[in-house]
């Protein structure tokens, strides 16, 4: 996990990526808050280690932003409002403000009554589903996130493409030990024909239509619920903007159940329980999910984040198309 | 699919299996209103196909009510109770009375107000998960169940079997085809060392944190959240009853988000694209899940469902243990 800067890359902190991704952002026309917002996501998925859904995504973003392929300046519609459901048209927007905007409605409500639902329709790219869940941390609640995406991942004893990484995240408050935060896409590492497979894999034997259910659960819990595109309606993951994507939301308070010092505790228990016990041979320690990127979020922050150096250079000549300065270092 | 009798098994009738069920349930010292209720969640395992939770395990129920390993007349607990959560404590009774009751009065406050949670600790088995997750079906709403169980799962990287199968369900109501219901263990069919490994397989090349990740989460929102038994508190799978396994149980309305006519029709047109798109080499069906458990249940129905002979026989033995007329046919 050590970072220290590679030859192929180079470190910057967390405080510069930031800046130079608000001012990009800004430059391609979005208002400072929802900059400020979106730069906040990418740079935390930077923290954690998921480079995938960093500051990789920003000249793209910055560019359809440019175009007009998002719109800039949308502002999230509510459809429908209930003491327990929000669901949200992010008119072609940034993901992120719209997925923040029903997460911290989910939460609000959440916080008077016990327990809420929110969707977003009509929506871009949010960065790491487990940035929106843990929001709910710091009111006592169970927060849980999950968001479709353009497709790329195909049914179990299927060819078509019909479904995205459908991720899935759920935060957990803890007590000493840092919170327990699932953030996983429903599709698996491996891949069949360049296309990556569910989790479990290509057939039943390991479980692969497991993988493949939740991703499909993922989608009608985000794109069917949200009355927005779902399935074959969703752009193809080579596609540029709109992604259309949809998300779902839920938060509820552990209050409901135990008092929240109790729980707390029952969680320390719990998750040093797993940890403390015994070790497959070659391994000298078991990892409780979000402890990883809790740790190297840690360190990054400390040390710095180390950028590729393609990517660096993709970001100094973003700033050079945005006429703006280049202010990593 | 076809469940023409084997030689290795003979055919009965869902309705004589239910009525030997209640009656070895009665005699066990079960009330009327808990054995027909246990009763028909064990046939409906079988009529899914689903045998490990059918009446294979009304033998060793039945012996535990006599030996009073789980208590015949439980009466469960309110222990925490809003509206939108409930907390129960099942007394150690059969399993599915509690977590019936749990689930009623959640969809009965999802009613109310839109959503609702609950969780029900000391308690034992309750059969498949997805039988009521598929209670909200009815109400317009979406169902979620999970379960802790006894020890049998090794965490990524780990020795020790601290994660029971821990299976989740979802149930969500569609038009004119079946409703989507995914019920499945967050362990998968591979195993290691005669324990099931976590989905995904065993380490993380292949995704088994995902799996392990998922079986945490669920002994999280049961057990933890339930105030009941966790991880090394729960007995091992090899132990006797009791079970002390917690439950979790979520529904919320359809109607919070989208009409319920608009949603049920994308829910075809979403399942029917799954179902309709092209095949892999091979094979000539796409399925969605709880569609296999549907189709099989109808034929189940109708042409009656197989109990290998070994079982019989010990259904049979049963019945003489108990002074009970054997009535399978």
């Amino acid at each position: 996990m050590a970072d220290v800067a590679a030859s192929d890359s180079r470190l910057t902190r967390a405080g510069a990526l930031t800046s130079f991704a608000v001012a990009a952002l800004g430059a391609g026309g979005a208002s400072a808050a929802d900059a400020a917002l979106a730069a906040e996501v990418l740079v935390a998925a930077e923290l954690r280690g998921a480079a995938a859904h960093g500051v990789a995504r920003l000249p793209a973003t910055v560019r359809a932003l440019r175009e007009g392929a998002i719109a800039a300046r949308a502002a999230p519609a509510v459809l429908r409002e209930s003491a327990t459901a929000i669901a949200l048209d992010a008119g072609n927007g940034l993901g992120a403000p719209a997925a923040k905007r029903a997460m911290d409605a989910v939460i609000a409500k959440a916080g008077q009554l016990g327990a809420a639902f929110g969707t977003v329709r009509n929506n871009n790219d949010i960065g790491i589903a487990g940035w929106y869940a843990e929001l709910a941390l710091a009111h006592d609640q169970i927060g849980i996130v999950a968001t479709n995406a353009p497709r790329s991942v195909v049914p179990t004893f299927g060819r078509a493409a019909l479904l995205g990484p459908n991720p899935m995240a759920f935060a957990i408050p803890a007590g000493a030990e840092p919170p327990f935060v699932l953030d996983f896409a429903t599709a698996g590492p491996e891949r069949s024909a360049g296309r990556p497979l569910p989790l479990g894999g290509a057939g039943i034997e390991t479980s692969g239509h497991k993988g493949y259910g939740l991703g499909l659960l993922v989608d009608i819990l985000c794109g069917v619920l949200a009355g927005g595109a779902f399935g074959p309606d969703l752009p193809a993951e080579s596609d540029p903007p709109p992604g259309r994507t949809c998300q779902f939301f839920a938060a509820f308070q552990v209050a409901g159940f135990l008092d929240v010092a109790s729980f707390r505790a029952a969680m320390d228990r719990e998750l040093r329980s797993v940890k403390d016990s015994q070790k497959s041979p070659g391994y000298d320690r078991i990892y409780v999910a979000g402890e990883i990127e809790d740790e190297r979020a840690r360190m990054r922050r400390e040390r710095g984040i180390p950028i590729p150096n393609s990517l660096w250079d993709d970001l100094q000549r973003l700033a050079g198309e945005l006429s703006i300065p280049f202010t990593l270092h």
